[in-house]
């Protein structure tokens, strides 16, 4: 069996890419300081007319004076406030306000400082009795009925800051290795990528005509906008090798869409891909030594973020329906860790085959794995820190435009029982598949010969011409992955079911808002 | 009339973003350098065993010795390559390769260095007598045939790099600036935010099945996936209120769609938006101070990088369909202008009706401006060169979400015919609007009030009722703006069509690829 262990790392980590999350001053000025930032704020001496906004998230009344917890979102501990009783009306849980005070070294133990409020400005009422977000807890099932209102939860505020942190951090990753950041088409003429069931579009005015129920009307309805059927793009790929034979290397963060009518806490119909794709690569190393650079550097640089900081200290009570912090830690800890193990297919199923008692599905050459055999791998190869790489799987059960693999034999023997292509799938222990790559066939007969075998010829094929195309005039060998972005966020998170960790989810028989 | 010219600046240039397209080291051993690369690398002695990769752009045969000049997208200068007659075979135009030689002093004026190659590796052969990109002028109308090869030409490299230079300097931009970067939903259940007609969407199998003419079939199918039907969004907007309402100021950079049946060079049918929404704001100052600020920062962040260098001084002929390099180069100076003027519909009218002789429909208060009195401000206000912030628009004209005006009188005096809201348009030269934003009205009872002006109430509205509920608790004064990314990129770049700058432009009746 062969387990590489050691590769020489491509990508130093030039730059380690911080959010910032400062005071700034002109901004402040304008707008106020968030309770981030003035929780930063330690002043040895009292600091007159200081302003604040945002939503009280509980209230305790004394005789003379009101204590607010005052939230913004951007941070997970509150500001404390002590408002007088008699400025104190109209501060009832989830009003808007904004709080101009002396900014004071407190005598409480549960922060350094806190606001004697002066004076009091409602922005924004709220009736607590009526409101839907209460402090007690309240089930995954329930929130997702008020999508609107969800991302007030001091969990969701964290979430959404995480997001935004790793888009900027990979935003730059990228930037400062010359990858060029692309818009490939959502809009596709595609259908037949093989990744899953596609949603079509038409105007919304020609569906209320055919609705009408004359099925000319229909016909001529469906085939209107653009000449025929075109569909919401379900991967980026293809459109990115032909960006890539233009500028090299070119990555995107694109949503996709899957019309799946399936209804599991691992499925959405609409969700982000990050996607890359390098040209003049000669086999799969470099790809997967940038998937795995990629993910390396992120969790360096946020690993000390505030958002992450929020995340993996959050009290228990408010993060109970994730997995527990301490298990969280050690998946961005496994992200740090050098080589990431890189085993064939092949050699995996000799490992599950070595273990077959152990599974409900027996291990099968020429079958792909399944849930258990990739947990089971996890564990095994990467020792439960390490994400493992499973390259080179049977041609059949892979994508068309996928390489025949080069560095293995490909002839029936007894190592090799058939045809495999240069591919790879990032299992993480728990979760199982994060991100998934290929080298892409870029040799037109080798190609034509493979769109053959999985039935992309003749009348509907057609629509792929302009993919064949891209390898008649000087297509380079290349290759790339993708991540599913919601599912990356989910395990950096140890948000249990992608439903959660997308503000607006969209799944089979739910769009919401 | 009041032309606000002097604004206090809100955000200071923090940090000039730069692209980074220089020597990686690790990058460049496992890839090769790139072209771009390659040209800023100046060695005093002849360096061996140098490795480049790229398409070939032309060749000069001569008796002992072919010239090539290499392309990889990198740049717009080619690099020159001097190849022994008996090693090029094979090295057509369009050819992909990979040249291993001497990089070494030229003797040549065009360019410092060349590369003596010793060996010739065809990675992807062309034919060059069926290759479609040919060396000589090719007309747009031509290009937007074969949109998948369309990238290789050195114009659209070059836009491709700028697209991505802007992407990473804004992300940098809002980062930060504490703006957390948002991914809001692309489908979404409302239809009646009168941005233009929308198109909705079905799983494709369910769309064939409805093909067969059944009427209640197609009715099934159309209510099935989601329950009920829905659209591609058009705008981010109301979604990024609640999110607003969770973490303060928010963005994204998002896909949006359009189905308007419409022909015209300003047009597509899906497209890049950049929105963000400031959250505690009281009036449209701070939204206008971003919203220039942003595109200060990203003109001066920009003029010196690669992209833009490449796009001003292109050779004339590569960019004979765009607009002079002159005019394009005015167009990133007027931004980086200080205190753009501000200026009132109403007083922007009066301003009309004074050369009322000059435009083909006469200015009339209460309806919008057209292209020709867009123009005209921007060159009367500002100069031909700021851009022109034009607020306080005719209630009546926009949509039922804007704030009324708070800072204008509402009642019908000659001052005011009628109640305005608090909204801007950004005026550029020659090419009219690139941004529009408001303040969003934040009362409930206001908002319901609007909603029934502009027949939003009863059957069909309670699709906004989630967005009516962000009023019930606690909603502060807000407001944001969006700027049409790819019409913003159009106007940097030159480019005359919409069309050109977007890699698969979609548009009535045209979805290639």
């Amino acid at each position: 069996m062969r387990v590489a262990s050691v590769f020489a790392q491509p990508f130093a980590a030039w730059r380690v890419w911080a959010p910032r999350r400062v005071c700034r001053r002109c901004l402040s000025q304008k707008t106020g300081r968030s309770v981030a930032q003035m929780l930063q704020w330690k002043p040895a001496e009292k600091v007159d007319g200081v302003v604040v906004n945002g939503y009280v998230r509980s209230v305790r009344a004394m005789k003379t004076h009101h204590f607010i917890s005052l939230t913004d979102g951007s941070s997970l501990a509150p500001l404390q406030a002590v408002v007088p009783a008699d400025h104190a009306e109209g501060l009832t849980v989830g009003t808007a306000v904004r709080l101009t005070g002396a900014w004071v070294a407190s005598s409480g133990k549960a922060q350094s400082h806190e606001m004697q409020v002066e004076k009091v400005d409602v922005l924004g009422p709220s009736d607590p009795k009526t409101f839907p977000i209460q402090k007690k807890y309240m089930t995954p099932d329930y929130l997702r009925t008020i999508p609107h209102l969800r991302p007030r939860t001091t969990m969701n505020s964290i979430l959404l800051r995480l997001r935004s942190d790793v888009i900027a951090c990979l935003t730059q990753y990228f930037a400062d290795r010359s990858f060029t950041q692309t818009h490939p088409p959502i809009i596709t003429s595609s259908d037949c990528e093989g990744a899953g069931e596609v949603f079509t579009l038409m105007p919304a005015s020609d569906a209320a005509a055919a609705e009408s129920g004359d099925s000319a009307t229909t016909r001529a309805a469906q085939e209107h906008f653009f000449r025929s059927r075109k569909y919401l793009t379900v991967s980026t790929q293809l459109h990115l090798e032909a960006l890539a034979q233009s500028v090299g290397n070119v990555w995107t963060l694109s949503p996709v869409f899957r019309a799946e009518k399936s209804d599991t806490s691992r499925h959405l119909s609409e969700f982000y891909m990050l996607e890359a794709e390098m040209t003049f690569v000669d086999d799969l190393g470099p790809v997967m030594d940038l998937a795995e650079d990629m993910l390396r550097h992120l969790s360096i640089s946020l690993y000390n973020s505030a958002s992450v900081n929020d995340l993996l200290s959050r009290p228990k009570q408010l993060g109970q329906d994730l997995a527990p912090a301490d298990d969280v830690r050690r998946r961005w800890e496994g992200f740090m860790l050098q080589n990431w193990p890189r085993i064939t297919y092949t050699d995996a199923m000799k490992v599950l085959k070595d273990a077959a008692d152990k599974f409900e599905h027996k291990p099968d050459w020429g079958t792909g794995l399944q849930s258990e055999h990739e947990k089971y791998l996890a564990e095994v190869i990467g020792g439960g820190s390490r994400p493992v790489f499973v390259t080179n799987y049977p041609r059949d059960i892979k994508a068309f435009y996928m390489r025949e693999s080069q560095t293995q034999p490909n002839g029936p023997d007894a190592a090799t029982p058939g045809a495999t292509v240069d591919c790879f799938d990032l299992l993480v222990p728990e979760f199982c598949e994060i991100a998934g790559g290929s080298m892409r066939e870029h040799r037109l007969d080798p190609l034509l010969q493979a769109m053959k075998r999985h039935g992309l010829e003749g009348p509907g094929a057609e629509v792929l011409n302009w993919y064949v195309d891209l390898r008649r005039w000087g297509c380079p060998p290349h290759g790339g992955f993708g991540v599913g972005f919601d599912r990356l966020l989910s395990y950096l998170s140890g948000v249990q079911s992608i439903r959660d960790i997308v503000s607006f989810p969209r799944w089979f028989g739910r769009c919401d808002c």
